[in-house]
């Protein structure tokens, strides 16, 4: 964290409180400065998410166009904020959005590291110098019609908006990538367990097709929550009942955010309860969190069914990526698998944060906001990451023990399951017992008994016939 | 808990395990009696859910439509089983339904449970005994072509579908409470507060309305979130494979499930996936948490303005529903939203429960869907409750106290934000300080440096004007 | 719910909101009534905490004799407080607490029910009828000296540390009994597994031990953190300051405490402090957690090692309970385990409801004491109850397979690791890696390369050698 | 992350899955490049953490000296280690550790990362180039008699024990801050407030003292709390049975471990149970929780007392750190406590992330550690700047605004406490309500009904006397 005195050269800006020295090549200004010293909390700055720095430029440039079809700035103005903002959204400038993710302020220091940055571009752009605030103000020009409490949550909404592609990208490629598995062991017979206790056969490629089915539906349950971030309170400006703006401004600048960003916003009907509710967030983030869910389910599975090599289930093989031990030789671990679990149990305990920022809002705005912009765009980040991770130094190297999984099914009693439309649940049952006791097969017994025969046998037993429903015969 | 040696009179049963003593009069049976023996943990049973116990009974009826449609079961076993699930749709025999909420076994003695009291009560009307299974079993007959794995799944679906109306009119009815308060306070001017510093003017019925909006947003959203529960996994029996039925059975078993509970539902694509899969718990679960999140806030927000009487906001008066204190005389505490505080921190306590749960799945099967089952309905219950409470015993009491809230505007010193567009932004500024060192009020202060016409000043600074966008003048 | 229309008899009583009817038979009154007509939400009243409806008890009564020894109140009027304390602390009348354990009013209506009930049954033994309150108060003789914000939080307390010796017994009996089977397993050899992949050798008994080890610890540190509960701010009355007390009223109030209830209480030393903090609850509880995380982590391994019973590890046998499905015959599940790990997460809920309830207290009280006192006393219960469960039906009866275990261990690969400080690291991990790719066996390999003395492998790869530490060999 | 394609020069490394390049300058090898390979998830490396680096130093040289008086490693590799921790100690070479924070396989990369650095140091020192082994193994020397699931968790406990004096410094600090202003306050009547209802007079001073006792009282608690981290499992190597190592092993590593770091560890009495056990983090992380909640509770109290400046408490001021609002000039905002409250809803989602990754211990060992440790030493650190932030930049400079805490005493109805005693409950009460309905005060009233003599009225009525245990008078 940079303070004035530490800066070897530096520009003096004044404010509500008075004076202060901000670096003179920095674009940011006295707000953003005094940020910088007010808060070094968690060490994760702006600039550490693109998304959110391209966002809250968006919804300056948009703010811009209806002030500007309203006849409430110069054109000039008007230019110099879009350069600015085309020059951000280029990717430039992203280091001078030096406010932690953890702030006091529900984001007013945020909006003004944006208001600042893009007032200096926007000044160097006009000829002027950095600071020269009279031909274009941060506040009076930039923050024009705009309050931090409409520009900064419909900037973080948008924010994770662009975020999402990336993620459901990743998802989508995980998906993919299981549903290939699913199909590669499409014939391998397996037993299926229930309370981890055998139960009735599989294929293995139904299993890693399930893993593919389930993931496939989070991403359309997230597709369809993201669109509940597409409501805005632009215009609300301060505590929603739009004070300083005209009347069509929020029509104007919700337009112009759409037309410039891609989506389709819509504003809020009820601007007073828009501006305070984080509703959206709270179902977004536990939407993650189902994801979260999910992935550490299936990762805990992977990691069962790898047990061994010689001591444990040993269905199937995860690709070795590290040595496993450093005291015992040869062994390899699941670490991908387990680093994904623990990616979900962060993801879990940040959405937690997120549910008791959400419940700290009072009155007419929520000031924990910032919290909860910061978790959900760091569980999106570390979702993104960590699917990426088990697609590819995981899922796609896994292979199949073919012998094992059929050796496990042979030597099972879960088959019996199959004869009960034929036996009954008290005589299966019988057997089963007999089976446990004396160590001997299923089939042996049902056999000795002359309970069925042989050839209805052969065919209600056939493990291929076990994993589909059935006409029942005869 | 009952246990054999407690009983005047018992039948014996048997099962796998071998023989054991159950009461003469009740209809449950032998596996019902070993559940209640191994669980008592929640002290809650399955009864005190009554929709639990009638979903467990519509899912019966179906199946075994199901399995009279493919000739698997007579004829009058399939009436005596539709005597007995009307019977207990009519609210009788509930008692019977005695396992522990929070058990083990993923559901089978919930399940069982269910089989064994509708084949006892259908023996009755067959003109049997209780216990005589051969001429109707509880698995053979009852639980034929069903598995717990997907009987008793798709029974918890319909079972919070057959709640959620109870819970949407409870929601409905406060909505509609605040909207009400919202309308009455309309003309009501009073100070905003943002991050609970005085902000600008709003209306006490714009904070009201919010409060109605916010709510009515959930109420579209659970509707959404309830139609995942739709999809279930009928028909797919231990594993999702449909080992031991027909081929066309789930189509069927899906199509009675509707016709009878007046539900659409349809049948998971992936059954094996949807044997184990937990999702749609997890994010209605999350909903009735962003419920709770909400309903906390406002609580919050209700105490707040209702601070004092003397040393406090005192913009509203809650209606007083107990004396407050044991020691202090005329003290009347804020009880009733305090109270919906707490349930709230409950549904955000079981949602975590939720959570672990539904991490906690493995391989084919979640065993831990009891106590998803328990905490859902649970939660559903006590927020019904409390959103009746909240509406009968404060919300409709709600009054104002319109002379408070305007001398508090009166004397604030946000109302100069309404100058900026006309003084900008650094002399609104300096004007703010300035009242606030001297203590003397803002209007004053403009007039006397002459910064504006007074014919100006009052258009711009009478409230009314403040509480919606304006076009700017001059 | 009673309300006043619904009984046959009943008296008016009066308070600061006016009259109202409470059952003639009723030991409690009017503000009592109340509280049940406000709150109907968790269904769980008082009385299902005996320990809390005596702990309440004891602190009037020994409010009562603090006042009594500053001539405050008739010597005659503290022999009727006594008689009823007496008589609740026999476990009569304890249905006459009725208040739901979730409540507005931070205690105020489980105060009063306390001293209505108080005052009545200390009236009949006067020989006046209840609600005859002049010769007996509620308020001003069983509440003096007091408020609910020091009397309920002293009573909270209290109860916890009279419950906490029933889950203590629990405890110790269930580390006694893995102590038990380790002692039992104490030469069983069997394969560690570290990260599920298969370690190095260890005894059956080892491992069981350790469950006891791990649960021993918890006895001592639940019994650590329990006399932090033993700090109250009884004499603190509103708000600490002590308001309406005698200067000495807090010492004699806390001693007589101690005197009666057996454990050594002391006075927090600020007063103001001690009335809204909740510091004790929130370590306490999470001590819960932490114990319910243990169970969790133990019921998880317990299932884990009897996969089975052909295709898992099935290295143990738990007891069976009861048959496992309702469709597979013959299949048993480890249904204790699971039961035991709803509970935890069920306990781990509750403790982020205490959380939360502790983090909405407001300057001088937290009004959600309630919550508090409920989760905490329902996880001490639920704990009780499923480490006696676990204990009685599942630890106890628990066997091994100790041909199994030692067949594993002899097909392990793990085993190369003693030999690492004879060969080193890497070649160690060449043989290790050779066994894995040709399925031979460890030992084998090392003989046919020649790398030890037949004599020093035998030594070093025997098992028993392999569970503790050794001298190395020359 | 580098990888072997992006550098220049390289040298090659081989371990058990073959060959790889590591950059020539890299101090780092094979194993920790492979770890930077597989993990980019959280973006915090193990370098943000110097007490863990420092931790993990220690702990080898501890090791090496216990294996060196055993005579198991020779004397002029203890020397080159040695050299090598020490000169890490001293700062150098941090950038070296390089690893994700979150990791799978249970430390091992971190473990591996720390055996490489000061393999290559130490082989510098040694005259040596890096990577040449056969002098100095990363394995063979530096991990000798040591195993990641005994040297990694001993390094934890040690890292938060380094970094434990920091917070507590920062934690005394805020505490005597708000003792300082408990004094400056001392004289200072303002009205309680309890469940937001005025309730009866204290001092500012005592409001403050009593956020400086409950943070005391932490001091104590955390203290006692990290002393249970002190108990580590060094020697117990792979799974607690301390295999490869000799009997007295453990001891001496123990030992010099206490030597060399200042801490008096004892070594686990059950090494296997030590192994896998989580409990002491989980205890330790609740702590840190009920830190966060009491900072919370503190912020909140703060943020409530300054609500104004004109329509609300306003009865401290809280000193301006920047402009509020980008849009209501003049407005201050209380970003400090706002910042302060989100750290603490932080570390409560991390402490559930360490909740959940404790609960997921499997068998002989967690793999979910080095979440554990990212959580416990990230919330530490946030913790201490937060708790420096509040003082520094709230808590000093804080000021009360006199009149008007006075003011309220006397405008409220609280009072009518102090008579109770004298007038008894209801009358009391009546004259409450009396007041309150008419807006007269309370001291009027009394004494037009001539209750109390002027004399006895004006001394129990005095505030004064209303902040502390009085003798009753008369």
């Amino acid at each position: 964290m940079e303070t004035s005195n530490s800066v070897a050269s530096a520009r003096k800006e004044k404010d509500l409180l008075g004076d202060a020295w901000v670096p003179s090549d920095a674009y940011y200004g006295i707000q953003t400065q005094r940020a910088c010293d007010n808060f070094d909390l968690s060490g994760v700055t702006l600039q550490h998410f693109p998304q959110l720095v391209n966002a809250l430029s968006m919804v300056k440039l948009a703010c811009a166009k209806a002030n500007q079809k309203l006849n409430l700035i110069d054109d000039h103005k008007v230019t110099a904020i879009q350069a600015a903002v085309h020059t951000i959204l280029q990717g430039q400038h992203h280091d001078q959005f030096v406010v932690d993710m953890i702030q006091g302020g529900a984001g007013t220091s945020t909006n003004m590291n944006a208001n600042e940055v893009i007032a200096n571009i926007g000044l160097e752009s006009m000829g002027y110098e950095k600071g020269e605030y009279k031909h274009l103000h941060p506040n009076n020009d930039v923050n024009m019609s705009q309050s931090t409490n409409d520009a900064y949550p419909s900037a973080v909404r948008l924010a994770i908006l662009l975020k999402h592609s990336d993620l459901i990208r990743s998802l989508t490629g995980l998906r993919d990538a299981f549903a290939g598995k699913g199909m590669e062991f499409a014939n391998i017979i397996k037993m299926g367990r229930t309370q981890l206790q055998d139960a009735v056969p599989m294929t293995l490629g139904q299993e890693f097709q399930s893993f593919a089915t389930t993931l496939g539906e989070d991403i359309d349950r997230l597709a369809g929550l993201s669109d509940l971030l597409k409501e805005i309170n632009l215009g609300g400006t301060a505590i929603g009942t739009g004070i300083n703006t005209d009347p069509e401004y929020a029509k104007f600048a919700v337009n112009f955010l759409s037309e410039i960003s891609g989506f389709e916003f819509k504003r809020a009907t009820d601007l007073v309860e828009a501006s305070s509710d984080m509703g959206a967030f709270i179902l977004f983030s536990s939407m993650l969190k189902r994801l979260a869910v999910k992935l550490s389910k299936i990762s805990n599975d992977l990691r069962m069914l790898s047990m061994g090599p010689r001591c444990g289930l040993n269905e199937i093989n995860l690709p070795p990526q590290q040595p496993g031990s450093s005291i015992m030789p040869g062994k390899i671990n699941p670490v991908i698998p387990e680093a994904v679990n623990q990616v979900a149990y962060q993801v879990i305990g940040n959405d937690l944060a997120v549910t008791m920022a959400s419940e700290a809002g009072q009155l007419q705005l929520n000031a924990m906001e910032p919290l909860i912009t910061y978790n959900i765009l760091e569980s999106m980040r570390m979702l993104t990451q960590a699917m990426d991770m088990l697609k590819n130094r995981c899922v796609r190297g896994i292979t199949a023990n073919v012998e094992r999984c059929q050796e496990l099914v042979d030597m099972s009693i879960g088959i019996i399951t199959a004869v009960v439309p034929y036996l009954g649940y008290e005589d299966s049952t019988r057997i089963a017992k007999s089976a446990l006791a004396s160590g001997r097969g299923v089939l042996e017994l049902i056999r000795e008994e002359g309970l069925m025969t042989e050839e209805a046998l052969q065919e209600v037993l056939k493990p291929s016939n076990m994993i589909q429903p059935q006409k029942r015969r005869g």
